[in-house]
Protein backbone atom coordinates (compact mmCIF):
# COMPACT_ATOMS: atom_id res chain seq x y z
CA UNK A 1 0.00 0.00 0.00
CA UNK A 2 3.05 2.12 0.14
CA UNK A 3 3.74 4.16 -2.60
CA UNK A 4 7.23 5.09 -4.09
CA UNK A 5 8.50 8.70 -3.93
CA UNK A 6 10.54 10.91 -6.71
CA UNK A 7 13.62 11.50 -4.80
CA UNK A 8 15.44 14.24 -6.35
CA UNK A 9 19.46 14.71 -6.32
CA UNK A 10 20.55 17.87 -6.59
CA UNK A 11 23.94 18.64 -6.19
CA UNK A 12 25.84 21.46 -8.07
CA UNK A 13 24.21 22.00 -11.36
CA UNK A 14 23.66 25.34 -13.91
CA UNK A 15 25.91 27.37 -11.59
CA UNK A 16 27.88 30.52 -13.17
CA UNK A 17 31.14 30.56 -11.53
CA UNK A 18 33.72 33.20 -11.15
CA UNK A 19 37.16 32.12 -10.70
CA UNK A 20 39.18 30.27 -7.60
CA UNK A 21 35.38 29.67 -6.28
CA UNK A 22 35.69 27.09 -3.52
CA UNK A 23 32.45 24.70 -2.55
CA UNK A 24 32.54 21.79 0.18
CA UNK A 25 30.41 18.78 -0.27
CA UNK A 26 27.36 18.32 0.12
CA UNK A 27 25.81 21.14 -0.69
CA UNK A 28 22.88 21.60 -3.45
CA UNK A 29 23.61 24.82 -5.55
CA UNK A 30 21.76 25.72 -8.80
CA UNK A 31 20.73 27.80 -11.75
CA UNK A 32 22.59 30.91 -9.65
CA UNK A 33 25.48 32.74 -9.72
CA UNK A 34 28.92 32.81 -7.62
CA UNK A 35 31.57 35.73 -7.95
CA UNK A 36 35.26 35.19 -7.81
CA UNK A 37 36.51 34.44 -4.73
CA UNK A 38 34.06 33.19 -2.83
CA UNK A 39 33.36 30.16 -0.59
CA UNK A 40 30.34 27.99 -0.10
CA UNK A 41 30.46 25.84 3.34
CA UNK A 42 29.07 22.13 3.34
CA UNK A 43 25.20 21.27 4.20
CA UNK A 44 24.31 24.60 2.03
CA UNK A 45 21.15 25.20 -0.31
CA UNK A 46 21.63 28.13 -2.88
CA UNK A 47 18.46 28.15 -5.40
CA UNK A 48 18.02 29.33 -8.58
CA UNK A 49 18.24 33.47 -9.74
CA UNK A 50 20.53 34.03 -6.68
CA UNK A 51 23.60 36.19 -7.04
CA UNK A 52 26.75 35.96 -4.71
CA UNK A 53 29.15 38.92 -5.30
CA UNK A 54 32.98 38.60 -5.04
CA UNK A 55 35.13 37.12 -1.94
CA UNK A 56 32.25 36.39 -0.33
CA UNK A 57 31.73 33.38 2.50
CA UNK A 58 28.53 31.64 2.55
CA UNK A 59 29.24 29.19 5.26
CA UNK A 60 27.66 25.49 6.00
CA UNK A 61 24.18 25.02 7.03
CA UNK A 62 22.54 28.08 5.14
CA UNK A 63 19.86 28.57 2.75
CA UNK A 64 19.82 31.17 0.31
CA UNK A 65 16.66 31.21 -1.59
CA UNK A 66 15.38 32.49 -4.92
CA UNK A 67 14.84 36.22 -5.04
CA UNK A 68 17.86 37.28 -3.04
CA UNK A 69 21.07 39.13 -4.23
CA UNK A 70 23.88 39.39 -2.29
CA UNK A 71 26.80 42.47 -2.63
CA UNK A 72 30.77 41.81 -2.52
CA UNK A 73 32.71 41.02 0.77
CA UNK A 74 29.74 39.92 2.44
CA UNK A 75 30.29 37.26 5.07
CA UNK A 76 27.01 34.54 5.99
CA UNK A 77 27.97 32.93 8.75
CA UNK A 78 26.26 29.47 9.59
CA UNK A 79 22.64 28.03 10.12
CA UNK A 80 21.37 31.70 8.12
CA UNK A 81 18.23 31.54 6.54
CA UNK A 82 17.02 33.66 3.73
CA UNK A 83 13.47 34.12 2.69
CA UNK A 84 11.27 34.89 -0.04
CA UNK A 85 7.70 34.45 0.94
CA UNK A 86 6.80 37.14 3.89
CA UNK A 87 3.21 35.57 4.34
CA UNK A 88 1.76 38.57 3.34
CA UNK A 89 -1.66 37.07 3.33
CA UNK A 90 -1.13 35.89 6.65
CA UNK A 91 -0.11 32.40 5.56
CA UNK A 92 2.20 31.23 2.79
CA UNK A 93 2.15 32.25 -1.06
CA UNK A 94 1.24 28.88 -2.18
CA UNK A 95 3.64 28.67 -5.08
CA UNK A 96 1.57 32.37 -5.84
CA UNK A 97 5.19 34.11 -6.60
CA UNK A 98 3.80 38.12 -7.18
CA UNK A 99 3.36 37.76 -3.44
CA UNK A 100 7.13 36.59 -3.05
CA UNK A 101 9.81 39.53 -2.08
CA UNK A 102 13.34 40.17 -2.88
CA UNK A 103 16.14 40.68 -0.86
CA UNK A 104 19.50 42.67 -1.20
CA UNK A 105 22.40 42.72 0.50
CA UNK A 106 24.83 45.34 0.11
CA UNK A 107 28.69 45.13 -0.03
CA UNK A 108 30.69 44.05 3.05
CA UNK A 109 27.90 42.99 4.94
CA UNK A 110 28.10 40.29 7.91
CA UNK A 111 25.29 38.25 9.05
CA UNK A 112 25.95 36.32 12.02
CA UNK A 113 25.52 32.57 12.58
CA UNK A 114 21.64 31.05 12.85
CA UNK A 115 20.11 34.62 11.96
CA UNK A 116 17.17 34.65 10.18
CA UNK A 117 16.76 37.41 7.03
CA UNK A 118 13.08 38.24 6.00
CA UNK A 119 12.51 39.96 2.50
CA UNK A 120 14.76 43.21 3.10
CA UNK A 121 16.98 45.73 1.93
CA UNK A 122 20.19 45.82 3.80
CA UNK A 123 22.54 48.20 3.05
CA UNK A 124 26.61 47.92 2.92
CA UNK A 125 28.85 47.61 5.68
CA UNK A 126 26.02 46.38 8.04
CA UNK A 127 26.57 43.59 10.72
CA UNK A 128 23.84 41.85 12.05
CA UNK A 129 24.18 39.77 15.13
CA UNK A 130 24.22 35.71 15.43
CA UNK A 131 20.52 34.86 15.81
CA UNK A 132 18.75 38.04 15.16
CA UNK A 133 15.43 38.37 13.34
CA UNK A 134 15.65 40.65 10.65
CA UNK A 135 12.16 41.56 9.80
CA UNK A 136 12.68 45.42 8.36
CA UNK A 137 14.80 47.43 5.42
CA UNK A 138 17.96 48.32 7.46
CA UNK A 139 19.33 51.99 5.94
CA UNK A 140 21.89 52.84 8.30
CA UNK A 141 24.73 50.78 8.48
CA UNK A 142 25.06 49.51 12.20
CA UNK A 143 25.08 46.37 14.49
CA UNK A 144 21.99 44.82 14.53
CA UNK A 145 20.71 42.29 17.07
CA UNK A 146 17.92 40.44 18.76
CA UNK A 147 14.63 38.78 17.85
CA UNK A 148 12.78 40.96 16.19
CA UNK A 149 16.76 42.95 15.11
CA UNK A 150 17.27 46.21 16.81
CA UNK A 151 20.30 48.61 16.20
CA UNK A 152 22.24 48.49 19.08
CA UNK A 153 25.20 50.75 17.82
CA UNK A 154 25.83 53.16 15.07
CA UNK A 155 28.70 51.87 12.78
CA UNK A 156 29.35 55.37 10.89
CA UNK A 157 27.00 57.16 8.45
CA UNK A 158 26.41 56.41 5.04
CA UNK A 159 28.90 57.49 2.16
CA UNK A 160 27.65 60.97 0.36
CA UNK A 161 25.73 62.14 3.78
CA UNK B 1 45.58 4.54 20.04
CA UNK B 2 42.55 5.90 18.06
CA UNK B 3 39.48 3.75 17.57
CA UNK B 4 37.21 3.02 14.96
CA UNK B 5 33.10 4.48 15.17
CA UNK B 6 30.39 2.85 14.56
CA UNK B 7 29.56 5.08 10.96
CA UNK B 8 25.65 4.70 10.26
CA UNK B 9 24.11 5.60 6.84
CA UNK B 10 20.38 5.68 7.11
CA UNK B 11 18.70 8.06 3.60
CA UNK B 12 15.17 7.07 3.32
CA UNK B 13 14.05 3.31 5.01
CA UNK B 14 11.17 1.85 6.06
CA UNK B 15 8.43 5.20 5.33
CA UNK B 16 4.78 4.59 4.01
CA UNK B 17 4.61 6.96 1.48
CA UNK B 18 1.29 8.36 -0.05
CA UNK B 19 0.88 9.04 -3.19
CA UNK B 20 3.01 11.94 -5.65
CA UNK B 21 5.37 12.33 -2.30
CA UNK B 22 8.75 14.38 -3.65
CA UNK B 23 12.12 13.93 -1.89
CA UNK B 24 15.22 15.65 -2.45
CA UNK B 25 19.04 14.46 -1.24
CA UNK B 26 20.70 13.79 1.22
CA UNK B 27 18.01 13.28 3.46
CA UNK B 28 17.34 11.11 6.42
CA UNK B 29 13.81 9.72 7.00
CA UNK B 30 12.48 6.54 8.33
CA UNK B 31 10.10 4.44 10.37
CA UNK B 32 7.36 7.69 9.43
CA UNK B 33 4.92 8.32 7.05
CA UNK B 34 4.57 11.01 4.65
CA UNK B 35 0.95 12.05 3.47
CA UNK B 36 -0.21 12.28 -0.37
CA UNK B 37 1.34 15.28 -2.61
CA UNK B 38 3.96 16.10 0.63
CA UNK B 39 7.64 17.15 -0.37
CA UNK B 40 10.66 16.83 2.35
CA UNK B 41 13.78 19.22 1.28
CA UNK B 42 17.14 18.51 1.22
CA UNK B 43 19.30 18.56 4.76
CA UNK B 44 16.63 17.44 6.40
CA UNK B 45 15.90 14.15 9.41
CA UNK B 46 12.40 12.79 9.70
CA UNK B 47 12.36 10.41 12.81
CA UNK B 48 10.29 7.58 13.27
CA UNK B 49 6.97 7.59 14.56
CA UNK B 50 5.99 10.72 12.86
CA UNK B 51 3.15 11.07 10.70
CA UNK B 52 3.31 13.98 8.10
CA UNK B 53 -0.31 14.79 6.60
CA UNK B 54 -1.54 15.70 2.72
CA UNK B 55 0.04 18.48 0.93
CA UNK B 56 2.65 19.56 3.36
CA UNK B 57 6.09 20.74 2.14
CA UNK B 58 8.96 20.16 4.74
CA UNK B 59 11.60 22.61 3.37
CA UNK B 60 15.41 21.89 3.69
CA UNK B 61 17.60 21.41 7.27
CA UNK B 62 14.69 20.94 9.27
CA UNK B 63 14.14 18.29 11.91
CA UNK B 64 11.31 16.57 12.85
CA UNK B 65 11.40 13.96 16.04
CA UNK B 66 9.69 10.86 17.14
CA UNK B 67 6.31 12.22 19.14
CA UNK B 68 5.52 14.74 16.36
CA UNK B 69 2.08 14.55 14.54
CA UNK B 70 1.74 17.52 11.26
CA UNK B 71 -1.77 17.72 9.69
CA UNK B 72 -2.40 17.99 5.98
CA UNK B 73 -0.94 20.95 4.16
CA UNK B 74 1.49 22.56 6.84
CA UNK B 75 4.58 24.00 5.72
CA UNK B 76 7.37 23.80 7.59
CA UNK B 77 9.94 26.33 6.46
CA UNK B 78 14.04 25.78 6.19
CA UNK B 79 15.71 25.12 9.87
CA UNK B 80 12.77 24.93 11.60
CA UNK B 81 13.64 21.90 14.77
CA UNK B 82 10.91 20.56 16.84
CA UNK B 83 12.06 19.03 20.33
CA UNK B 84 10.63 15.86 22.14
CA UNK B 85 12.46 16.01 25.44
CA UNK B 86 11.32 19.98 27.65
CA UNK B 87 14.37 18.90 29.78
CA UNK B 88 11.27 18.93 32.71
CA UNK B 89 13.69 17.17 35.62
CA UNK B 90 16.36 20.74 34.34
CA UNK B 91 17.87 18.54 32.19
CA UNK B 92 18.05 15.99 29.34
CA UNK B 93 16.00 12.64 29.70
CA UNK B 94 19.08 10.92 29.03
CA UNK B 95 17.05 7.86 26.81
CA UNK B 96 14.07 8.16 30.02
CA UNK B 97 10.90 8.53 26.94
CA UNK B 98 8.61 8.75 29.73
CA UNK B 99 9.83 12.44 30.13
CA UNK B 100 9.57 13.13 26.51
CA UNK B 101 6.23 14.61 25.51
CA UNK B 102 4.11 15.02 22.22
CA UNK B 103 3.64 17.61 19.63
CA UNK B 104 0.23 17.95 17.37
CA UNK B 105 0.27 20.47 14.71
CA UNK B 106 -3.08 21.12 13.41
CA UNK B 107 -4.06 21.65 9.92
CA UNK B 108 -3.43 24.85 7.40
CA UNK B 109 -0.49 26.05 9.99
CA UNK B 110 2.69 27.77 8.66
CA UNK B 111 5.89 27.91 10.59
CA UNK B 112 8.77 29.78 9.10
CA UNK B 113 12.20 29.59 8.96
CA UNK B 114 14.48 28.97 12.17
CA UNK B 115 11.92 28.37 14.32
CA UNK B 116 12.03 25.80 17.26
CA UNK B 117 8.89 24.19 18.61
CA UNK B 118 9.22 22.85 22.04
CA UNK B 119 6.09 19.84 22.72
CA UNK B 120 3.07 21.63 22.34
CA UNK B 121 0.03 21.64 20.47
CA UNK B 122 -0.91 23.88 17.85
CA UNK B 123 -3.81 24.62 16.20
CA UNK B 124 -5.38 24.56 12.69
CA UNK B 125 -4.62 28.15 11.11
CA UNK B 126 -2.50 29.51 12.86
CA UNK B 127 0.92 31.40 11.65
CA UNK B 128 4.40 31.08 13.30
CA UNK B 129 6.75 33.66 12.39
CA UNK B 130 10.10 33.00 11.31
CA UNK B 131 13.07 32.83 14.23
CA UNK B 132 10.14 31.94 16.60
CA UNK B 133 10.03 29.89 20.14
CA UNK B 134 7.47 27.98 20.83
CA UNK B 135 7.22 27.21 24.23
CA UNK B 136 3.67 26.77 25.23
CA UNK B 137 0.64 25.46 23.73
CA UNK B 138 -1.65 27.73 20.99
CA UNK B 139 -5.02 27.41 20.93
CA UNK B 140 -6.29 30.59 19.21
CA UNK B 141 -5.31 30.75 15.77
CA UNK B 142 -3.34 33.77 14.79
CA UNK B 143 -0.12 35.28 14.10
CA UNK B 144 3.04 34.29 16.69
CA UNK B 145 6.10 35.64 16.44
CA UNK B 146 9.23 36.41 18.90
CA UNK B 147 11.25 34.05 21.55
CA UNK B 148 9.28 33.15 23.57
CA UNK B 149 6.50 33.28 20.76
CA UNK B 150 3.87 35.58 21.43
CA UNK B 151 0.59 36.54 19.56
CA UNK B 152 0.86 39.69 17.62
CA UNK B 153 -2.50 39.10 15.66
CA UNK B 154 -5.49 36.79 15.65
CA UNK B 155 -6.41 35.35 12.39
CA UNK B 156 -9.93 34.12 12.98
CA UNK B 157 -12.03 32.66 15.72
CA UNK B 158 -11.73 29.06 16.05
CA UNK B 159 -14.35 26.97 14.18
CA UNK B 160 -17.53 26.15 16.44
CA UNK B 161 -17.25 29.43 18.57
CA UNK C 1 32.75 31.94 -19.60
CA UNK C 2 32.00 30.08 -16.62
CA UNK C 3 34.87 28.15 -14.34
CA UNK C 4 34.99 25.50 -12.33
CA UNK C 5 34.68 25.54 -8.79
CA UNK C 6 37.19 23.78 -6.62
CA UNK C 7 35.04 21.25 -5.05
CA UNK C 8 35.97 19.29 -1.17
CA UNK C 9 34.65 16.41 -0.01
CA UNK C 10 35.76 15.85 3.51
CA UNK C 11 33.70 13.28 5.88
CA UNK C 12 35.48 12.10 8.61
CA UNK C 13 38.94 12.58 8.51
CA UNK C 14 42.39 12.60 10.56
CA UNK C 15 39.57 12.61 14.11
CA UNK C 16 40.86 10.42 17.03
CA UNK C 17 38.19 8.64 18.23
CA UNK C 18 37.31 7.11 21.68
CA UNK C 19 35.64 3.79 22.65
CA UNK C 20 31.83 3.09 21.32
CA UNK C 21 31.41 6.38 19.46
CA UNK C 22 28.96 6.36 16.66
CA UNK C 23 28.25 8.48 13.68
CA UNK C 24 25.51 9.33 11.16
CA UNK C 25 25.96 9.82 8.15
CA UNK C 26 26.68 12.74 6.19
CA UNK C 27 28.56 14.93 8.40
CA UNK C 28 32.06 16.67 7.75
CA UNK C 29 33.92 15.68 11.29
CA UNK C 30 37.93 16.37 10.78
CA UNK C 31 41.34 16.51 12.77
CA UNK C 32 38.92 16.75 16.27
CA UNK C 33 38.88 14.40 19.12
CA UNK C 34 35.30 12.56 20.50
CA UNK C 35 35.16 10.41 23.23
CA UNK C 36 34.21 7.61 24.36
CA UNK C 37 30.51 6.35 24.08
CA UNK C 38 29.65 9.73 22.56
CA UNK C 39 27.73 10.36 19.15
CA UNK C 40 26.80 12.59 16.30
CA UNK C 41 24.44 12.80 14.38
CA UNK C 42 24.06 13.47 10.71
CA UNK C 43 24.22 17.26 8.84
CA UNK C 44 26.82 18.02 11.28
CA UNK C 45 30.22 19.78 11.06
CA UNK C 46 33.13 19.88 13.59
CA UNK C 47 36.45 21.87 12.56
CA UNK C 48 40.08 21.18 13.40
CA UNK C 49 41.46 21.02 17.07
CA UNK C 50 37.29 20.70 18.70
CA UNK C 51 37.78 18.62 21.69
CA UNK C 52 34.78 16.28 22.85
CA UNK C 53 34.85 14.43 25.73
CA UNK C 54 33.10 11.21 27.20
CA UNK C 55 29.26 10.79 26.47
CA UNK C 56 28.27 13.15 24.66
CA UNK C 57 25.59 13.99 22.38
CA UNK C 58 26.15 16.06 19.46
CA UNK C 59 22.47 16.19 17.23
CA UNK C 60 21.63 16.66 13.72
CA UNK C 61 22.16 20.38 12.03
CA UNK C 62 24.67 21.43 14.90
CA UNK C 63 28.15 23.44 13.44
CA UNK C 64 31.39 23.14 16.11
CA UNK C 65 33.71 25.31 15.32
CA UNK C 66 37.49 25.44 15.90
CA UNK C 67 38.85 27.12 19.52
CA UNK C 68 35.38 25.14 20.79
CA UNK C 69 35.92 22.57 24.01
CA UNK C 70 33.83 20.48 25.45
CA UNK C 71 33.57 18.13 28.71
CA UNK C 72 31.56 15.38 29.42
CA UNK C 73 28.16 13.95 29.62
CA UNK C 74 27.63 17.24 27.18
CA UNK C 75 23.97 17.14 25.27
CA UNK C 76 24.32 19.59 22.15
CA UNK C 77 20.83 19.94 20.45
CA UNK C 78 19.54 20.17 16.73
CA UNK C 79 20.56 23.36 15.16
CA UNK C 80 23.14 24.68 17.63
CA UNK C 81 25.67 26.88 16.32
CA UNK C 82 28.88 27.82 17.71
CA UNK C 83 31.09 30.87 17.18
CA UNK C 84 34.78 31.77 17.27
CA UNK C 85 34.83 35.01 15.41
CA UNK C 86 32.94 37.61 17.76
CA UNK C 87 32.94 40.53 15.47
CA UNK C 88 35.27 42.22 17.72
CA UNK C 89 36.23 44.70 15.13
CA UNK C 90 32.53 44.94 14.12
CA UNK C 91 32.78 42.98 11.29
CA UNK C 92 34.74 39.10 10.40
CA UNK C 93 37.69 38.58 11.65
CA UNK C 94 38.81 37.29 7.87
CA UNK C 95 41.53 35.16 8.61
CA UNK C 96 43.18 37.32 11.44
CA UNK C 97 43.06 34.10 13.77
CA UNK C 98 44.16 36.79 16.65
CA UNK C 99 40.90 38.31 16.79
CA UNK C 100 39.48 34.41 17.31
CA UNK C 101 38.35 33.70 20.81
CA UNK C 102 37.56 30.12 22.52
CA UNK C 103 34.56 28.49 23.81
CA UNK C 104 34.59 26.23 26.59
CA UNK C 105 31.62 23.91 27.84
CA UNK C 106 31.66 22.23 31.39
CA UNK C 107 30.57 19.00 31.94
CA UNK C 108 26.94 17.53 32.38
CA UNK C 109 26.02 20.84 30.38
CA UNK C 110 22.86 20.90 28.29
CA UNK C 111 22.24 22.92 25.21
CA UNK C 112 18.89 23.21 23.17
CA UNK C 113 17.90 23.49 20.13
CA UNK C 114 18.39 26.06 17.36
CA UNK C 115 20.99 27.72 20.23
CA UNK C 116 23.61 29.96 19.57
CA UNK C 117 26.65 30.09 21.17
CA UNK C 118 29.34 33.00 21.10
CA UNK C 119 32.67 32.87 22.20
CA UNK C 120 32.22 31.92 26.23
CA UNK C 121 32.55 29.81 29.00
CA UNK C 122 29.71 27.71 29.89
CA UNK C 123 29.97 26.34 33.63
CA UNK C 124 29.33 22.63 34.29
CA UNK C 125 25.37 21.91 34.94
CA UNK C 126 24.28 24.67 33.10
CA UNK C 127 20.95 24.06 30.48
CA UNK C 128 20.55 26.67 27.61
CA UNK C 129 17.09 26.74 26.51
CA UNK C 130 15.86 26.02 23.11
CA UNK C 131 16.37 29.40 20.82
CA UNK C 132 18.90 30.99 23.17
CA UNK C 133 21.65 33.30 22.06
CA UNK C 134 24.44 33.08 24.87
CA UNK C 135 26.07 35.92 24.51
CA UNK C 136 27.52 36.01 27.92
CA UNK C 137 30.27 33.65 30.11
CA UNK C 138 28.00 31.73 32.31
CA UNK C 139 29.24 31.48 36.19
CA UNK C 140 26.38 30.01 37.87
CA UNK C 141 24.35 26.56 37.10
CA UNK C 142 21.04 27.31 36.46
CA UNK C 143 18.30 27.28 33.19
CA UNK C 144 18.94 30.24 30.65
CA UNK C 145 16.92 31.08 27.76
CA UNK C 146 15.84 34.07 25.34
CA UNK C 147 18.12 36.37 22.98
CA UNK C 148 20.23 37.77 24.86
CA UNK C 149 20.38 34.53 27.18
CA UNK C 150 19.17 35.30 30.45
CA UNK C 151 19.02 33.74 33.52
CA UNK C 152 15.79 32.28 34.09
CA UNK C 153 16.49 29.98 37.29
CA UNK C 154 19.03 28.70 39.77
CA UNK C 155 19.75 25.09 39.52
CA UNK C 156 22.15 24.75 42.36
CA UNK C 157 25.38 26.29 44.53
CA UNK C 158 28.49 25.74 41.98
CA UNK C 159 30.88 22.48 43.80
CA UNK C 160 33.09 24.30 46.61
CA UNK C 161 30.89 27.14 47.49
Amino acid sequence: MTNKPAVKAIGVRSVKFGRNVTIVKPSNIYGCRIGDDSFVGPFVEIQKGVVIGKACRIQSHSFICELVRIGDRVAVAHGVMFINDPYRTGGPAKGDRTLWEETVIGDDVSIGSNATILPVRVCAGTVIGAGAVVTRDILEPGIYAGNPARLLRRLRRKPGR
